[in-house]
């Protein structure tokens, strides 16, 4: 059955090549940063619409999300940043399943290092350029198209398909823990983040530390008067890699053999000092913790705040001026499926069916909504979806539409089999 | 008859205490900071003329100014900043002698780390609290009480005594410069300084250098993809240290026996990336390097050059992505004068006189405009005055009274042996 529904797919796919790059083009020109999600979260909910699916737009509110543990963003009020799920209601009997895609983009940077406008969509040599375009609404498009195919060849499915689209992922997942908090549950789900068509059934958490390290200021001229806080805050960034050292040798789950640093401790924000000839009495650090799929944050954080602690055995003035430690902005709660898992399983045929190798099966070395899915929802998350991490985040962002289309065909094949056929009308 | 002056003096200026210290209240309630200093020039030119002094108040300009090799300042026009200079003609025959002295003061900093108003003058136990209270309002005050003092007293000397009352010190001697440029020279400068009434024949010059340091940005969760500009900067760090170390190492004037650290280099700001879950591919670095008082300022930029450039030998990085070194900002001239100069041998003796003690004799760790005098105007330079540097550019900045009258009865015994006395009225 499988290869007589994956020609009729796969047909109906190509079909839908340009129809469906224009779609994407829509979505890419539509900038959905942080706070301005409002207008595309429209259009698709309208599609969905058409679609004949059961749409709820919502504005996330509440002292059960705002005070939830797991919540983490920047601003309490989403006015403007609505989120969209649709239901593609199954005749009954069969597994249920989510696909989650976040809306929101990060800001486009320095808009010199784009050879065209962030935001503008154009497509050249099989690549659509902007920002989102990988990252991930290249993934959205795929999910979407998988249900719009299987429609046109008018499947119906015994279990539901619950298409979201929310905001906030990229500062924590706020709008994913409002979709669960309102309720929306599933079998599975399926979160076609970019990970170049790998399958992560385990997904590396993260969360963002801030430290302050501690000088004494004097005049550069004397400066053995004072104590410098940027040659302290070595030792520090020197007890950090160790640390990340020490909780990565303890990694030996194979799904992570091929990543030079399973869960990296990363470093990425330094200031300190505020004149060239006086010394440093603050340096403050920013960085961003990973955290293993089968760990507990809390236990992470631990383990942060001792490696700090262990530094005034290194050097007395730490034990008079210990480093602060601040767990600030944002957090990606680590997630993990079994690998043996139905829905891992399923991909992984579905994949050689489409694809016609074998799958890289690897833990993601960054969190997604999966973990608050896996973690909090009791729905078992897997990653999996077009694009590269690598053009994520950076300028001249693009995605193959290649890749988006074989994506959607392993898609369809997957809830198909995964939700089961009702009826066949075609 | 230094006993017999030195009683004089001495009780000449006992009559002086209660306005004087009305005066310096007076100068530190007038926040001369970077472009504030007409206010206080325009009094303290009044004052020297209704001393009897010659007075020269004028906006510094011009290209020979401005495209000095020794111009340093972060603007280029000065009308708010006059720079005043009261000539006390002597008799003639005499050695003349410059007094030197800044009124600009360095920014207050944070107010709330301030007992006071930081521009209060307020007096507490014998000691006067301000900005500028210890550097260099003082010293100032030390300088024109000497001459008032002298006046006071009925004397004429045969040597020209030249008050100068100088803008831009905290930013490289731009005034000094100009001062010097409009011909102003003498026999020899003392700079009353806050230094804790040591005598310093040398000083220490240095100037401010940034470092830009290279990384290549990748995302935290995979930050072996990219290359951290913050580990980097470490090595860079270290680097400087070693530089450091080797410079000092070759200081073996024995005025310099007594500090830890001769000539430092001091890294005061770093700043890098600018996301925690970014790798930095920047980062900024910030310092002061001392130059020793026999040392080209071309001399020490180079072995900087070389050590940064050395560090590609330790890290292949650095070949291709070498550290950007720049001068910028200010820069103070070193200088040095013999240690058996006649004023340093006259300074040590009329402290003798009014101490009771031997001074301290040493290189300052800082440097002063006395630098551009010795260099540029033939003028030798000797840095000696009351304050204590310790809580210059600081919160709270004060200085002891009673010093600044036993630096100006110093000043006074000096400038009458110094200049030497053409008759007496009294």
């Amino acid at each position: 059955m499988r290869k007589e529904w994956q020609e009729r797919i796969h047909a109906q796919l190509q079909q839908e090549r340009e129809a469906a790059a224009r779609l994407l083009q829509e979505w890419v020109k539509e900038p959905s940063l942080q706070g301005q999600e409002r207008p595309l979260q429209e259009k698709i909910a309208s599609r969905l619409a058409a679609m004949g699916l059961e749409v709820d737009l919502w504005v996330m509110e509440g002292d059960e999300l705002l005070k939830h543990p797991y919540f983490v963003s920047p601003r309490r009020t989403f006015e403007a940043s609505p989120n969209v799920v649709g239901v593609w209601k199954g005749t009954g009997g069969g597994r249920s399943i989510i696909l989650n895609g976040h809306v929101d983009v990060v800001p486009a940077g320095d808009e010199k290092q784009w050879d065209d406008d962030p935001f503008s969509g154009v497509i050249r040599d099989g690549r659509l350029y902007g920002r989102g375009a990988t990252d991930m609404k290249g993934g959205n498009l795929a999910a979407l198209l998988a249900i719009q195919t299987l429609q046109a060849l008018g499947v119906r499915l015994k279990g539901d398909v619950i298409f979201q689209s929310v905001v906030e992922e990229e500062s924590g997942g706020a709008g994913t823990l409002a979709a669960i908090l309102r309720g929306y549950r599933a079998d599975a789900a399926l979160v076609p983040e970019p990970t170049n068509m790998k399958i992560f059934p385990k997904q590396q958490g993260s969360m963002w530390f801030r430290l302050r390290v501690k000088g004494r200021s004097a005049h550069g001229g004397t400066r053995y008067e004072g104590v410098s806080a940027i040659e302290k805050s070595l030792l520090v960034v020197q007890a950090v890699a160790e640390l990340e050292k020490e909780r990565n040798r303890r990694i030996t789950d194979p799904l992570y053999a091929t990543l030079p640093i399973p869960i990296p401790i990363n470093i990425g924000v330094i200031q300190g000092g505020k004149w060239p000839s006086s010394v440093a009495d603050l340096v403050t650090l920013e960085g961003r913790m990973g955290v293993a799929p089968g760990e507990e944050m809390e236990e992470a954080k631990r383990e942060m705040a001792e490696a700090l602690a262990r530094l005034a055995d290194k050097d007395p003035w730490f034990a008079e001026h210990p480093v602060e430690l601040e767990w600030f902005g944002a957090r990606w709660v680590p997630g993990a499926v079994a690998e043996d898992h139905p829905l891992v399983m399923l991909l992984q045929e579905t994949y050689r069916a489409v694809v016609g190798t074998d799958p890289v099966i690897e833990a993601s070395p960054w969190g997604t909504d999966g973990g608050l899915l896996t973690k909090l929802a009791d729905t078992p998350a897997v990653v999996f979806g077009p694009g590269v991490t690598q053009v994520a985040h950076y300028p001249n962002e693009y995605i193959e539409l290649d890749t988006i289309f074989q994506c959607a065909e392993i898609f369809a094949l997957t809830l198909l089999e995964w939700c089961g056929l009702a009826e066949e009308e075609a």
